[in-house]
C-alpha cells in the first residue's frame, strides 16, 4: 500500500523563505500539504467563472452531492519540476485540460476550458512554489479534481460542479529500485467497452485497489489487467500504462476506451520514434507479453519504470532492466527534458511565471 | 433527469408538531432536507464505535480523500413508512446492513455491523420522524453512505472510513403513471465480470448517467443494460432490477457479480412464489424480454414498477400494464406489508421505537 499522510512539513513560519522546510530525501508518493489550493465553482448549464487560490484544507460538501453517492468524478495528475537555474515548469498541461474535457463529456459534467485549466494549475503552482523540491530531490504533484457537486438525489447529472487543483512534493512512486514485479491478475477486469476506462473517471479506481491490495501482499508491486471481451490482451496496471520491447518495436495497447491515453505515454511513444524504434499501438497478447525482451510502464506518478518480473499463473518471467535497458534511456530523455538538463525542443514544458525563490 | 432539491421546506419553527411543514401532495425524488443525520467515523483497521445524530448540513472532508479521487464509496437505500395507526416502520435494514458489508470487503472498506446499521438507521428515523409523510403520502427514503475519508495520495484503501446517514421525505420515482418506456442501450454496458455491478458501490452509477441522459432526451423512462460478456442478455436498468413474465414463469438474470441484488428484487420473488408463479432466477435473453407478456422493474426507490415499453434498435415493444398486470398485485402485496395495511407474516418489518407522535 502506498503510505498516508507524511509528517515531514514543518510548523514553523518560512514565509519568505525559498523553500518550506521539508525534509526532502525523505518524500515518498504520499501527502505533504502545502500552504494553498484552488477552488472554482460552476452551476449546470454554465460556464466555469475564474476560481481563487484558497488556504489548503478540508472543503465543505453536500452528504447528497453526487461525488459522494455516485461517483461522478475525474481527476488528473501533472508535475511541477525545479530547474538547476531555477526556473519552475509544468510538463504538457494542455494535455490534462484535454483529458479532462474528454472524461467530462463521458461523466456528463462541465469542465473548465482548456485556458483556464492550465492558468489554474500555474497560479497553484505558484502559491507553492517553495513547495517544488530542489532539482534532482523530487517534484510538485499537481492533483485537478472535477467533481459533482451541489444536491441531487437521484441518479443525474450534478447540479453544480467544483474544480479544484491541490498538491504536493512528492519522491518515487515505487520503491523498488531495479524495476517492479507484476502478477498479471487473470480474474478482474479494470474496464469494460463502453465504461470509464478510456477516462481518468474515479470510478476505474477503487475497483481495483482489492486486486492491488492481494497482489502488494503476495509480494508483488502492481498488477497488469486484461481485457474483458476476451481476457487474451494485455491493458495496463492500476494506474499506469505498459509497453513491450521485442528486436526494435515498441507495443503498446491502443486507447480504444478500455486503457487510459496516458500523457507519459504519448510522450515516450515519441522519445522511442525519436531514436529509431518502431512504435505499434495495437492489441498486444499475454503470450507475446511472456515473450518480450523488456517491459516497462509510463505514467505521471511513475515516470518511466522498468518491469524485472511478470507473473501469470505459474509462470513467471524475467526481463531485461538496468543501464542497458530502452527503459533506462528512455526514462533519462524525459527527464532531462523535463528538468532543463536538455533543450526541450518539442514544446512540452511550460514556464511558471514570476517563479525567481 | 430527476429535479434536484426541491424548495418544500419550510423554515418555521416547529419543534413539537408532529408533522414537519411539508407539501406532501407535491413529493417527488428529490431531497427536501430534514433535521439530522447520523454519522460515525472508523480508523483502517479499527472497528466502528457509535456514531451520533447532529444536525443535517455539509460534511468537512479532505481533497485528498478516496471519496473524492478514487471512488472509494457505498451507499444504501431503504424506506420508513408510517401506518395508518401511527407506527412508522423500516422495511428489512438487516438486507441493507449486509449489502454494504458485502461492498466494504469488495471494495476494501470496513462497514458497520448489522446491529450497528440497524441501529443507525432506526436513530435517523426517530430523530427525523416528522418527516415520515402521512400514510399514502410517499415515504422516507434513508440514504446510508460508507465514504473512504482521510487523507491518501496513492491509490489505496482509505485510512478513515465515514458511515453516514441522510433521509428525505419523498414521493414517486417515476412521474409515469401507466408504465415505464424503456431502451435497450447495445453500445455500452454497467458492469463486467470482476467489476463491482454487483454491489452498490458509486461506481456503478456516474458511468450510466450519459446514457440515462441520452434516453431520457429521446423520450425513454429509463435504459435496460446487457450483459458486457455477450451483448445478448439483459441485466439491470440505471438503478433498479427487472423481471419477465410469460405463462406462469417469472423470470430475472441471476445475481451472478453483475446485477445488484436487490432487497425489493428478492422480496417480490418471494411474493411472486407466495401466489403460485414460479420464479427463476437465470440469464434472459433480448429475445425472451421481446417476446414477454408482461415486464417489470424493482427498487427501493421505483417499488414495483410495470413496463409499457421496450425499445430495442427500431422495434419497440408493448407489455401489458394496469389492473391486470401481476405487476401491479405484486406492488399492492408489497406496499400491504411495508404501510401495514395486512400483517407482515414474514418479519420484513422493523418498528421504530417511542415513534408515537
Amino acid at each position: 500500500m502506498a503510505p498516508s499522510s507524511s509528517p515531514l512539513r514543518s510548523t514553523t513560519s518560512e514565509t519568505d523563505e525559498k523553500y518550506a522546510n521539508v525534509k526532502w530525501e525523505e518524500l515518498g508518493f504520499a501527502l505533504t500539504p502545502v500552504d494553498y489550493m484552488y477552488v472554482a465553482k460552476c452551476k449546470q448549464g454554465e460556464s466555469f467563472s475564474q476560481g481563487k487560490i484558497v488556504p489548503y484544507g478540508d472543503i465543505s460538501i453536500s452528504p447528497c452531492s453526487p461525488i459522494l453517492n455516485y461517483g461522478q468524478g475525474l481527476f488528473e495528475g501533472l508535475k511541477a519540476y525545479r530547474t538547476e537555474d531555477d526556473r519552475i515548469r509544468i510538463f504538457r498541461p494542455d494535455q490534462n485540460a484535454l483529458r479532462m474535457q474528454t472524461g467530462a463529456e463521458r461523466l456528463c459534467m462541465t469542465p473548465p476550458s482548456l485556458e483556464h485549466f492550465v492558468e489554474a494549475v500555474k497560479q497553484t503552482v505558484l502559491a507553492n512554489k517553495k513547495w517544488v523540491p530542489p532539482p534532482g530531490k523530487g517534484t510538485l504533484y499537481i492533483r485537478p479534481l472535477l467533481i459533482g457537486s451541489g444536491v441531487i438525489l437521484g441518479v443525474a447529472p450534478a447540479p453544480e460542479y467544483t474544480f479544484l487543483i491541490y498538491a504536493s512534493p512528492v519522491g518515487d512512486y515505487h520503491k523498488v529500485s531495479s524495476g517492479l514485479n507484476l502478477k498479471v491478475d487473470h480474474t478482474s477486469h479494470r474496464a469494460h467497452s463502453g465504461g470509464t476506462g478510456g477516462v481518468k473517471s474515479c470510478t476505474n479506481y477503487s475497483p481495483v485497489v482489492k486486486s492491488l491490495f492481494e497482489a502488494k501482499s503476495a509480494g508483488f508491486s502492481d498488477v497488469l489487467f486484461l481485457d474483458a471481451a476476451t481476457g487474451r490482451n494485455i491493458e495496463e496496471l492500476t494506474a499506469c500504462n505498459i509497453f513491450i520491447l521485442k528486436g526494435n518495436i515498441v507495443s503498446t495497447p491502443p486507447t480504444s476506451g478500455t486503457i487510459l491515453p496516458g500523457v507519459t505515454r504519448r510522450s515516450i511513444s515519441e522519445l522511442a520514434r525519436d531514436i529509431g524504434y518502431q512504435v505499434e499501438e495495437r492489441d498486444v497478447s499475454v503470450d507475446e507479453l511472456l515473450e518480450a525482451e523488456e517491459v516497462f510502464c509510463t505514467g505521471t506518478a511513475v515516470v518511466v519504470k522498468a518491469v524485472e518480473t511478470v507473473t501469470f499463473h505459474d509462470k513467471k518471467v524475467k526481463y531485461r532492466t538496468g543501464e542497458a535497458a530502452l527503459s533506462t534511456k528512455l526514462h533519462s530523455m524525459l527527464t532531462n527534458i523535463q528538468m532543463g538538463v536538455v533543450e526541450d525542443k518539442k514544446g512540452w514544458m511550460v514556464e511558471i511565471d514570476s517563479c525567481q525563490g
